[in-house]
């Protein structure tokens, strides 16, 4: 099952794909459907068709709790010396952090300096998960999306902690689909990838990663509860361009897109200075 | 003006202190006042009494967003050899991680095993604050309170980032009641405490503090909105368990209290493994 977030007259609602045809859901947006009790059931119901050529995208989720992963592909870590941790590198992004799949990045000129991208596999939560198993985590992932993790590397390493370098206003997208577990055989091998201007600069595949999603929402669970409609965003693979050797940081009017198979893009134009 | 949440046969409500009385105001809580347009207004309203000595002190925010600064008091920079820094270290909380200024801290005995106090001064928001300066920011604040920014600090370190030993679930003490700016001076040079059991842990004062909160507000608003409810825990002075010889961490049943001059205080007893 495909699920998306469409833009209305009057606001968005949440919708199926059905073949060629979107089935518009009794949710104002996918965070809204996956709070419902029985969201499965209302994610299948029958409803108003939209043709897909018609649909205009709006961001997916607006999840209360967004857990991103730091260094988590294995290749990445060995490629930095670094020796592989015992324990996912968590960070926390506030729901305004968020963007559409298709949305501009607008990004004030102060803080526009060293933008990074950060090619992700986003995991989002279908019920209330505490003190959970691997297996019991795996069993609470409503679907997986795409994550571009934008970053400020010189927000983000001014000091020990990343926050303001993962907190530019609206400039992470997310989408522009939610596909269920079923239908991704758990996303355990995927394609990830990140083009600028058409050029690859991260090329990587989910079984990589260190921490698989079901590990991240198990380990989480452990000391907080997360809820319907939370997102981990499971980490990036090599490639950025803080680590490369030109450091070229994303500019104004450049293109952004980032890829996990099975799911989709995030294509985003970015905008300095200008709101 | 001092303004709390109170617990009712049917939830919570806002409330003002008026001598002996609270006076009920038309908004679940705090955060739910802050959030009405014109909140001084609905604040100062007329409303039935309920006498403080009946009145039961409920959760006095539930911010969407809480910021919290690290390394923040000048004297604490200065006696653990390190330089002060340009920029304020910053980290989140999540909502889930708050609790209620007199409610027992329960914590999973599996994560409770280096559970720290630290003692701070909270600033609530009150109005939407972007790109603000200093002297906006300070119009920005609706008040002020006390933080118990408990931590678990084998979590927190065994990272870079310190998300985890900052979000085991309910144990952040707020409260007990804001109080606005112009009842406290700003909130510029106000003693701040934490006992455990009695004995004098931390004992400081706010005209230490190197990003003063209208500095901090200002700075985050450079890349975030701030919005009305928000919460800023402005960082903690010397004295936590850690960085004492005996590494004296919280244990099941002591009771830790955090005391801001003018405000009031946290004060809740540590309950390990039970739920």
């Amino acid at each position: 099952m495909r699920l998306a977030t469409l833009r209305t007259p009057g606001g968005t609602t949440a919708a199926r794909l059905d073949g060629d045809d979107y089935v518009l859901l009794d949710a104002a947006d996918v965070t809204d459907l996956l709070t419902q009790p029985f969201w499965r059931d209302a994610a299948a119901a029958d409803g108003r068709r939209a043709p897909v050529a018609d649909a205009q995208i709006a961001q997916l989720v607006r999840p209360a709790k967004t857990v991103c992963v730091g260094l988590n592909y294995r290749s990445h870590i060995e490629e930095m010396g670094r020796p592989l941790p015992e324990h996912p590198t968590l960070f926390a992004k506030f729901a305004e952090v968020l963007t559409g799949a298709y949305d501009d990045i607008v990004v004030p000129e102060a803080v526009a300096g060293q933008l990074d991208w950060e090619a992700e596999l986003g995991v989002v939560v279908g019920r209330a998960v505490r003190g959970a198993s691997p297996d019991e985590a795996r069993e609470a992932i409503a679907g997986y999306t795409v994550v571009n993790d934008v970053s400020a590397r010189d927000l983000q390493w001014r000091t020990t902690q990343w926050f303001a370098g993962k907190h530019l206003e609206a400039s992470t997208p997310v989408g522009p689909v939610l596909v269920t577990p079923d239908d991704l055989d758990d996303a355990a091998d995927l394609a990830i990838r990140c083009e600028v201007d058409g050029t690859v600069m991260q090329d990587a595949r989910t079984c990589d990663l260190l921490f698989r999603p079901a590990d991240v929402v198990a380990y989480v669970s452990q000391f907080l509860t997360l809820l319907p409609g939370d997102l981990v965003a499971t980490g990036t693979p090599g490639g950025v361009a803080a680590a490369r050797d030109d450091k070229p940081f994303l500019r104004d009017g450049q293109v952004v897109t980032v890829t996990v198979e099975g799911i989709g893009s995030c294509r985003n134009v970015v905008r300095v200075g200008r709101s």
